[in-house]
């Protein structure tokens, strides 16, 4: 951090990717228009017991918060699966992972994945490997992010832009035709 | 507590009924074929955004293991809708709900309702109301409970009976049509 941002706060931002196998979660320093990488992987649950499942992403999600002290924390909304009783598991991935958040009485904000790849791709329907792409070139890292840590880091993004009114950031959050600015 | 049963020390069961707006809980003691019941009642979330509603139930189910202590949970399964969204969101309050058991370290059993209503009515398919009645029979209940609290206080039963076999309470867990035990 520069000299001259040294003198406003940061606000570090959680994202997460609920799955009941892999949540993956990234955590991003926002300090006006500059994001700074922090910390990203993913929280794994062995196949058993839901509930011994839920308690992994609940105990996963506080040891998170202990160690990085986010301020806020940005989750995804969850795809919809066209099979019920995976969509009754992946809800049940979803409510521990925010139950995580909340019980830290940390603020959580929802953001649906179209927002999420608008907001970092410029384009809602942009791949995984884009959302992986684009999120190494914006917080500068060496390398690409796996998918699952992507996505969170990609949501942690998202609420960045939102907080200072989306497009702040040159070509993020505006969307990208042939190489026109449509809005 | 009779002076004989105090010898032995009673098994306190939580069950939980999941649902985002209401949620329903019921506590019933175990002390062999005996089940006393000790509490039962309502979580209510508010209309508002997700993680709020969700903390209320986690912190709801918190409270109520604070105060009564219970050595177990038994969760009734819900049903799958045939909306994905209604779904998504009950799933997200299950997962709440079995995670404010789990925060705790409590052992969580799950029971489909077919087999709550098996082990209490005797039948798979019984209604509401039958389950509310035989809940108010089996726990020599003065009144009948609410329909949230009979299906939790039902679960906490369903729990008691699977702990020690079904069928060990006379005419629970069997079958029942026109008079005749099927089995």
């Amino acid at each position: 951090m520069s000299a001259a941002a040294s003198t406003h706060v940061a606000t570090r931002i959680l994202g997460l990717d609920p799955g009941l196998r892999i949540t993956g979660f990234g955590l991003v320093d926002q300090l006006g228009t500059q994001l700074r990488y922090v910390a990203s992987g993913c929280i794994r649950t062995r196949d058993g017991e839901l509930p011994a499942r839920l308690k992994t992403l609940l105990d996963g999600v506080r040891e998170i918060v202990d160690t990085y002290r986010p301020d806020v924390v940005a989750v995804e909304k969850v795809f919809v699966n066209v099979n019920p009783q995976s969509t009754l598991l992946l809800g049940q991935a979803r409510g521990a992972v925010i139950c995580g958040a909340v019980a830290c009485d940390l603020p959580v904000a929802e953001y649906t994945a179209l927002q999420v790849k608008q907001s970092v791709v410029g384009y809602g329907k942009a791949h995984k490997e884009q959302v992986q792409h684009m999120v190494q070139r914006l917080l500068a890292l060496d390398a690409s992010p796996g998918p699952d840590a992507a996505d969170a880091l990609a949501c942690a993004i998202c609420h960045a832009h939102g907080s200072r009114g989306l497009g702040a950031l040159p070509g993020v959050g505006t969307r990208r035709r042939a190489g026109r600015i449509l809005g």
